[in-house]
């Protein structure tokens, strides 16, 4: 039996994600938005019957099972720890909260909850080509160990289709191509190799700040570039960059994992392989057809073809179950988990402070909430790094 | 009127430059080698008349006033200030000796013999390819200001072809991917944009230590993969990642110059680039079929080509001169002298330095020899770590 479902937020994901839901035979209950017109006009738009601002007129519907929340971070740990309270299932978007402070409280929710399905978003996970990396490195392809993951990602602008300024733009809010593109490399090592960072090194810039649209007082401040580095602790090294600042790119990703005898490398959805001295062979061209019905969207293909087998997944857990929102763990056991999201803000995190101190930096996973006074020091420094 | 040319050392370089000096016109007619037998060999594959392992001996010689400098980087600035005492031309490879202080002793050799010529081997200079692209620049294609360079190249490994371990395997005696691919990008980035680095980070490592042939007493030490990021004079950003640590890889170069508003891209040996939003155009499609007979070699393509370009070049200052060894300046004045040489040694010393010290750290060319007891402590020094 499947869940009813409540979604937070109406950006490119929701209006990709609604339409992969219900070809999957999940039904959209409710829709919240910041403010009540831009509710409305989603709900009206995607055929959602509820549309609100008030976060608990999602929450407490008896016919919404399972959120996505897919709103700003501000308000990622807010809406999901009442939501878990709520006993609703959770999917929330990457990377978890604004900070490690937020995801942590998520985390403790979610252990507060084992009953309740508790995800982070990153469809990398289901896409087929980073599954029979995970299945070629597992049974050894490589032949030898595995020395260096390098990952090359190129994307468009990551604001708004609107050009208007809002959080993406904004680096405090949550912005730019560390958390929105970053987030999911950090999480995808985490997935084939099951190794966590040690350390990082990281440079991250702000290269467009202005656009024709966005020219007045407020500058863009999130990040369109990124490069780092991250030593494993199994000593394999990865190297990553990320760049969206150049307007009107198409979405590019290659991930190439080495090894001293040969690679496995992803690009786009397909994934490449070369051992022996031989040549490169194919080891899975994605020619399969989305089955459902998309619309034309700025997300890359390969994210909505996750994002359609994530739901896939999700019907998969909760189909088998006639009790109302129960489930089964084995088809989202791969999926990325609130401890998941945690890591990659520790990653994140220590990746930003090293392109300040230009040094390596530790990474650090948060075991306790900051007392308030640290954390709001914490705030002032950042803010009067980004106003410098 | 042509110079006679003597060609020190017998590596996969000298045997792919040989042919295409002779396509050009130019008659060789002495080789050098570290021991008799190597060079009689030489001499003997490459129709060469005269062969010696002693240095004087070629540039002693009336017929040879142009001397080729493509023996392990230890001799460099021996042979070259030497040359250019004798009053000989002299063209040496990358980078310029072992060091900054190998490089100085060559620009003030250099300095003080300017009627001749003394360049160093940075074929990317004539690729037509890059040359295309410093053209677009130039005429402001990307319409604002350039932002960022985006390189990866990826090769086989570096190591001689008979897989003996010379000096190729060994970091101080100048081999590996920093010092024979690295260096070609940092000259490629002065060519390009006239801007020199202020500061670099860099990762180096060697993820290769053994091989089926080299599994003795001696590991290999030269790194097969770096990383590493500059920030221009200008605020340009500049990040390279540089892999030759995986077997039978065949290279591939992109190198990407990104603006807020479109691309120049170099791939292999062709040029595209994007402009106001447009898609990605064919600026320059290197098409054209070389014009000498050039063995099959492991070199790359592009790097073979640019030595075409640049023998032509060579070809075209001694031509229209009748004095014997004169030459005009015009056709080559775009090579990498040797200033250009100290500075890569600059970058790559700072890159290595920062790998060590794991922080960002500031490019100081050397205007001064160090004195003999600081020289012996940075030799110590950098055994100790080779060692450990």
């Amino acid at each position: 039996m499947l869940p009813g479902i409540g979604v937070f937020g109406t950006g490119p994901v929701v209006k990709v994600l609604v339409p992969i839901l219900r070809e999957s035979g999940f039904k959209i209950e409710a829709v919240w938005s910041r403010t009540v017109q831009d509710a409305q006009e989603a709900a009206k738009d995607l055929a959602i019957p509820f549309s609100t601002n008030k976060i608990d007129d999602v929450l407490l519907r008896k016919d919404v099972d399972l959120i996505f929340v897919l709103c700003p971070p501000n308000l990622h740990a807010q809406i999901s720890v009442k939501a878990l309270g709520i006993g609703k299932h959770i999917v929330c978007d990457k990377p978890a909260g604004l900070s490690q402070a937020d995801a942590l409280k998520m985390v403790r929710a979610g252990q507060y909850y084992p009953t309740l399905i508790s995800l982070i978003n990153h469809p990398f996970r289901f896409l087929p080509a980073f599954i029979h990396m995970k299945k070629a490195l597992k049974e050894n392809y490589l032949g030898s160990p595995i020395t260096l993951i390098d990952i090359r990602i190129q994307s468009g602008c990551l604001f708004s289709d609107s050009d208007i300024f809002d959080w993406k733009c904004d680096d405090t809010m949550g912005g730019g191509a560390l958390n929105l593109i970053g987030s999911h490399v950090v999480d995808l090592i985490t997935y084939l190799l099951g190794k966590k960072a040690v350390r990082v090194h990281g440079l991250v810039r702000t290269f467009t700040k202005n656009t024709e649209s966005i020219n007045g007082i407020r500058n863009i401040s999130a990040p369109d570039f990124c490069t780092f580095q991250m030593e494993l602790e199994n000593g394999v090294l990865v190297t990553a960059t990320i760049n969206s600042h150049t307007v009107g790119s198409t979405f590019q990703q290659e991930v190439m994992v080495c090894s001293s005898t040969g690679h496995l490398v992803v690009r786009g959805g397909d994934l490449f392989g070369r051992k022996n001295k031989g040549n490169e062979e194919v080891i899975y061209l994605d020619v399969e057809d989305l089955q459902c019905p998309v619309p034309n969207s700025i997300l890359p293909k390969t994210f909505v073809k996750g994002l359609c087998k994530m739901v896939a997944a999700l019907r998969e857990a909760f189909l088998p179950v006639n009790e109302k929102a129960g489930w089964v763990k084995e088809p989202v056991c791969s999926a990325a988990n609130f401890e998941d999201g945690l890591y990659v803000q520790a990653v994140l995190s220590a990746v930003r402070q090293s392109s300040q101190s230009r040094q390596w930096v530790k990474v650090m996973v948060m075991t306790e909430q900051p007392d308030k006074n640290e954390l709001l020091s914490a705030v002032v420094r950042r803010t009067a790094i980004s106003i410098s």
